[in-house]
């Protein structure tokens, strides 16, 4: 057991449920709503192979900072907060890097005052700082994002083998849950990433609502380029998405036809796709450890 | 054994995905996307005691007639379909009832053209047909439905006894996530509904944020006469709303003060708080078999 | 809105995870693992209409009373709990019933000692506490409880209408996810409830294993019976179990037989089958109020 | 546009539930219960820059190839039907590679007969197999394994800075939720899987039972090495295991003790702790390309 090599060592708090209110003037409350995760790497052998934690900043204490960093930082948004988080911990003993995570949730201003509001629900915003020394490293994106085409998609022209059963179509729904993350350049941590991801956001929705589809392939693909070219800073995207399979129902047992009207949506099994599109070609897989859509 | 009392008997499919399209004029497309259980009452008891099945409707012929019957009589809406459903089945031998339940989902259009949609998730649209002989009743409802107000609620002047530690507020965040039902006169079975379940919605909503509230329970209590004012054909409403608590962080051990700015969103336990509020006292119990929200 | 009707009030803390260690002799610990809600009825009706709390017990305060009693009274099981529950609310001010629940999570004993476990999953023990005045119902059961018959179950003899498309099997598979819930007599508050569940539980899926199933009502019905005959005690039972559908894969396009060895497993639609069975034909609905599988 | 990098690609079917019946001999059935994932990396691009799917094996056709290979040469269990999945793939044109998994769910027989089973919950089993041109990687694992220890369990000399709060103990509960993967040696590709798969998980359950915790990050050390240990074909083992935190109730304020017998199970935020230990230094990334625990 001696030789053995022990590495990747993280803990942290995950999922700290952080709601901030800023009150603002004339009774416009602006909400942020994050559930955030902070994992510190560093110089903790001791704790796993004694049980010596004298360089383990609990994970409760974790925990305490993020909540009392939200008060004195201020939180202007799931990045900006974990680069908050990120100068906090880069400066403490033992620490000598970081994976930070936070989801965010949308709430829409219910039209009577300034202080009420409905859960939205097209998708959850996320981000995550990371940090290798002096390093940083901006991610962002989103998940559970649904969207469907009644048309404009076809499936051909694919090889036939032994085991191929499937028909062709020129005509068919096409529906995902779009699962999306993009890295930021690295000195593109000051940006207002709230409109930044509005138009990302809204790059991959009208790419998907647009491009007439051949495959989900061309659509991820159309969804990837949309989105670097709607914003300079994001050096990369990672696009992820099922095929949720809507069927067309054989009515005919019953003497009836279906002219691209009834269809079952089908929970699995289901197609996966995913690819990554880059700005240029040089990769930094340490701005991905640990993220989804890390394939390679 | 032989004594024994056999009762209750349902038997139907459960979650069928039924997705239409309405490929309209002018390219304009309308979804309908539901997930729709049938259960049939009847005179199925040699099913149970002999394993006789000559009065069974099979679960799978309820599913065929689900999509079948979408395409001959068309979707127009969770409450209008159920009511097909429920007329073909009262027509069928050794049925002597109904309980049809429909989820439906919202689907937000794409601005690029007529047919490419993102769901939208401000809660899930709930539809009820049940039927008793020639009796029907239609329900309607919402779930996950989540609202909250950062200010305009308090809570005080509640008894305190040997195991009371809350403290009194008089300003907090108010969270919850609203279930809602309710029950359509008896003749109401031809109604606007897509119309008449925004008005009740929007009524719902609307009372959360308006109502000062003292009590979440005065709260729900406004939420559901709003509805009743809001539409004469509703005859009763039943809520069931999770308090779920925002606590507010005590950041003392930091030095650092907490004006209402930085709380932590609470999983368990929540409040659950309950009511029904009727238009008339004749509660119509039969209405109610097999729903949520039935309390008596 | 003066006119409108109030009822069915209740209000409560939902989901106290309520975890004991009975440290024991020699080292061998016993765990209790809850999931405790309270809900009271009584005489709230100001709070609703007027938001005065005077009355209003806060769920707070029940939530504390949940640990406090647990203290004071040991926990020996989610129906003693819950019955301990019970009696301390009957007797406090405004409180006219209770509706009180607990889930209750398996733990099986590691071999290396006495104080370390691991969760087992065959199914969520369940159990229920009423009280209306004076009367004290008391209820248990289980859900989630997975089972499989790989043969020994048929399906023919159904009818067949313009519908039905489905063919008839005299082999297949026959799997389900048990909801069982049954109501105790009325004296009976202090049996040794862990052997009595786990004699039910094991009349249930031996019923289930032993019966040659010619319909899934039929196999409902066995199970129902079994657990009346296996505990005196219990009055009535209710069963909702749906079909789990297992398809045997049509291999021909390949082929390959398919003489039932490979099958997909489906996720929905499903059928849903369910039942009551009663000792005598007494219903006594106020027992059944709010819980699962309230039929009628 | 043109400029962009396209990399990563990835299709295939997810979720395929596939369940076999083993008939054996004398009526004693064996089932396999799988999750089965498929996923091709090669030569696609033109799929995703030009949706031209000449090179794309739909991903039905991925569907049906599992049930077709499950009959053709049975289903040994997870690791060895991959395996066979695999083969498949590595011969098929225009495919450099595979990322194969499966999930395995457990089964106990029910004493009544030979082909009736209870569904058991102690863990999800896992495994991958994952191929880059001629090379393959079979990695194996488990998820949500749930072990509690009530006693045998410290947490104190940890740093204490500005935002530490936390208390220290020497006697607290600890649980978890283990997910643990480990990669096996390159040329063990035929082994005993359900007896290695068997013996590491009670390496590791024992190893959590039997070692006295200063950290959690001490437990995860010993489970890693014992599992390690227990098995020479297992060359490295990542853990992941949340801290499920069970906390003492105070209930000073009820003027009660509580000499570690009540706790509230709390769900989130919780720890979370990862390591990877390996018999050598020499790490093998492509193995675990979108595998869990891929740290770094």
């Amino acid at each position: 057991m001696s030789d053995y090599v022990l590495s990747d060592l993280q803990h942290g708090k995950a999922e700290c449920r952080l709601v901030t209110v800023d009150r603002g003037e004339g009774g416009r409350h602006t909400l942020r709503d994050l559930n955030v995760t902070t994992q510190l790497r560093g110089d903790f052998e001791i704790a796993y192979t004694e049980g010596d934690n004298a360089h383990v900043h609990a994970t409760d204490t974790q925990k305490n900072t993020v909540f009392a960093l939200a008060r004195e930082h201020g939180v202007a948004g799931p990045e900006a907060f974990l680069l908050v988080l990120a100068e906090h911990w880069r400066a403490q003993p033992w620490v000598s890097g970081t994976w930070l995570h936070a989801e965010s949730y949308g709430w829409e201003r219910l039209p009577a005052n300034g202080h009420s509001f409905v859960r939205g629900g097209a998708g959850v915003r996320t981000a995550w700082v990371q940090t290798w020394g002096e390093q940083t490293h901006v991610l962002a994106g989103l998940r559970d994002l649904v969207v469907l085409k009644s048309t404009g998609s076809e499936f051909h022209g694919f090889p036939r083998d032994r085991y191929t059963t499937l028909g062709e179509t020129d005509d068919r729904i096409l529906a995902t849950s779009v699962s999306a993350t993009w890295r930021y350049a690295p000195g593109a941590t000051d940006l207002p990433w709230d409109d930044v991801h509005a138009t990302i956001t809204a790059a991959l929705t009208d790419a998907f609502a647009t491009t007439h589809s051949l495959a989900l392939q061309q659509t991820i693909h159309a969804m990837a380029t949309a989105a670097l070219d709607a914003c300079p800073e994001v050096e990369e995207i990672r696009l992820s998405c099922p095929n949720t399979h809507h069927v067309l129902v054989d009515l005919a047992p019953f003497g009836l036809d279906n002219p691209g009207e009834v269809f079952v949506a089908a929970d699995r099994p289901y197609g996966l796709i995913s690819a990554s599109v880059a700005r240029s070609g040089e990769p930094v897989p340490q701005a991905w450890v640990g993220l989804p859509g890390t394939l390679a």
